[in-house]
């Protein structure tokens, strides 16, 4: 099959609450109005999609048990250089993150820090040397 | 900052096994080699890394818990038709990915299903007739 990514979906405890932080960070919504179920924006290729974490374990069919534990699966968002890392980890904060690590060079040779959105999920803000991947 | 997303990292507990996981859905891996320590697919304008559990929990700068309960997050492969997504989901299931929901009719009008891979990292595979994310 085509390799392809179409959609990420963050189920979030509060749609309001998710919503307003990702705009906070300049990201608009997606034809967005108050009654809106589920919120999508568009990332440059690929969409972020926000839900409601029950309605979304409805949607896969699993229990929304509470998630305890290391999640093992990372959201990236990269930058041109160390001093835009440094920009963007401080609009996450600004917008209501919670630092996880600060910004700071890798075993891999690159820049990183990590942030988590108001439900916990990981962003990772990265500069790579190697790859332009912004 | 600029709404992208640049890189979705799983974190797997076997990295060989992941990548011919994905592998086997025709998915090529880019500059692997034997020695690879993360393993990266080109996913049309987004990556998808594979990187060792605890090297992720590591990176992150946290414990690497065992992770119980509902993960609240789910990656989609959309296709362009239902016949599609029965196709795709099949190889998903050839590849050894878990059935967690047959492909059906969903409450906001499309079709999809659901699979779970060797991790437990769960992917929709939907058909979408109001929004062409394929």
């Amino acid at each position: 099959m085509k390799p392809k990514l179409s959609l990420v979906t963050l189920g979030v405890s509060d749609l309001d609450r998710s919503r307003r932080f990702y705009e906070a960070l300049g990201w608009e919504p997606q034809d967005w109005t108050p009654e809106s179920k589920v919120v999508f924006f568009e990332l440059n290729g690929v969409m972020l999609s926000l839900f409601g974490r029950d309605d979304l374990a409805e949607d896969v069919g699993v229990e929304a048990t509470r998630s305890t534990g290391f999640s093992s699966i990372t959201l990236a968002h990269n930058e041109p250089s160390i001093d835009d890392v440094d920009r963007a980890f401080n609009e996450f904060i600004s917008a209501g993150a919670t630092a996880v690590k600060t910004p700071q060079a890798t075993a891999w040779g690159g820049y990183s820090g990590y942030v988590a959105d108001p439900d916990g999920h990981l962003w990772e803000v990265a500069f790579n040397p190697f790859s332009d991947w912004t």
